[in-house]
């Protein structure tokens, strides 16, 4: 099936307090989606970037077989940028900085073959701009979106329309309760599909991630790993690696949704080992094969 | 196998957010964890108590097939007490106020039947106190501890003594980043092994429980449940959980080890479900095996 991600597009300035800082990395939600997603599936990206991208950035997004015809670039504009710095505790996280740049006009306008994509992934972004993208996709069999606080507590009744007109949301826990009130997260999850998904997928970060379906509601832990090195974009590859999957199986069976859980997890676990895409750049899906019989194996007794 | 507890009886006062309060209910690690284990394998308690112990707690116990030779009562003295509040989240707990009272003066003399026991489990308590009741054990084949935050801080060196001396630690994870120095905890759990025990389970309360022992390391998610009334005594439900399917089982094969997790993890489930040991009074084994069976079947994919 083909599958199409729209969301930022980013440079991002990291610190953490164990590995040092890096300054410019790639980054952005539609990016590590994408590279998350390219392990298993041809992927077409949207988004938006200024003229000083790198262009070998690009060579390498089109290398791993992303279609980047949807990637505007604003002349005379500045990719956007975030930089942030995190605790001791790796999970918590403070934004430094955040300039929109070239995201403050992002008004995307898919190329014709995007439009008749079957699966879509709207990232995290403005909540209007992503019902604009479903309006060009409405062929769209599968449509999953991220959300985030910003757009809960501010622009509270478009996410309400959203999530009455895509099939799955992807959110973390702390989003969970803001959106629904509840501090317990299987009633969260719950109270979630009430408001339109068909199914709900919360993300525990460390904790891994919990699923929601009218029939089904389960856990999947994180894969441990002990080299954290920066969790930038793991959520974003969790859905990257867990649409992927179900766009080359093509199929949203619940025995599909879960593996594809299962596999985004994985993807994600690689992630947090360096900075931006540096640790998926040295893995393939042998890797992920390989990480998966151990992680099947830890939760078989 | 038999299988011995030493810790604490207390009658707790448990606010909650939620579901309202109650005032001295039955409590106490080593209650919580012998009435767990009671569902696989008779338990042997031992622990100290006040001439204000209400004697149906004793009887409750006894039917339960848990040997109560080894719970002192101190003429005059007073049941341990403590009263706690639980936050929004039902994670975070504030101490209003810790009666030590009989817990103050408690040196267990262990009856000469609980001395020739197999499995031994030294629930919360002072390090010192862990020891010399390991010190009447000589031919325990498994002895498996739990310690505090507050003996990590203030005890630290019999701590160090006290992990050369057990076959098996259990402690939460916020302890092990105090027993290590490491917010890591797949490197916290790994730097504990490096102080004694064969093998460490670090507790995480509602994301589950991980296993570190030389060969492996593996996290195993907690049972996912709406109805959270009161987390007082799951981490010594879970621990009771785990060592008395051991018990049951009679030995400690790292297969064994596993599913004594799931089944702590399940135990430990239901606990939270409403106050004191309310909710485990209501189940039996056939219950915890039904649950077992969906926990099962959702780690399956």
């Amino acid at each position: 099936m083909s599958l199409v991600v729209v969301g930022s597009v980013a440079l991002d300035s990291v610190e953490t307090p164990a590995n040092g800082r890096r300054d410019d990395v790639l980054g952005g939600s539609a990016v590590f989606f994408s590279y998350a997603a390219s392990f298993f599936t041809p992927v077409c990206l949207a988004g938006v970037i200024g003229e000083d991208w790198p262009p070998e950035h690009l060579k390498m997004l089109r290398d791993r077989n992303i279609d980047t015809a949807g990637l505007q670039t604003i002349a005379g504009g500045k990719t956007f940028r975030w930089s942030g710095r995190y605790a001791q505790n790796m999970n918590d996280r403070e934004t430094l900085s955040l300039n929109l740049n070239v995201m403050a006009q992002f008004d995307p306008v898919l190329p014709e073959h995007y439009r008749k994509c079957q699966f879509l992934f709207l990232a995290n972004g403005a909540t209007e701009i992503q019902m604009r993208v479903m309006d060009q996709c409405p062929g769209a069999e599968l449509v999953v979106a991220d959300t985030m606080d910003h757009w809960i507590v501010n622009d509270r009744e478009n996410v309400l329309k959203m999530l009455k007109r895509v099939n799955g949301l992807v959110l973390n826990d702390s989003e969970a309760r803001l959106l629904t009130g509840d501090e317990n997260l299987v009633r969260a999850g719950r109270d979630v599909l009430r408001l339109g998904p068909r199914f709900v997928v919360i993300k525990k970060g460390e904790h891994g991630a919990m699923f929601f379906s009218q029939h089904e509601t389960y856990v999947l832990p994180a894969f441990p790993t002990c080299q954290v090195v920066d969790p930038t974009g793991a959520g974003d590859c969790f859905a990257g690696g867990m649409m992927g999957y179900l766009a080359e199986q093509g199929n949203v069976e619940s025995k599909t949704l879960k593996q594809a859980l299962a596999y985004g997890t994985i993807v994600a676990s690689f992630c947090v080992e360096d900075f931006s895409l540096d640790r998926l750049r040295q893995i393939d899906r042998a890797s992920i094969d390989r990480r998966m019989a151990e992680y099947r194996q830890m939760l078989t007794f």
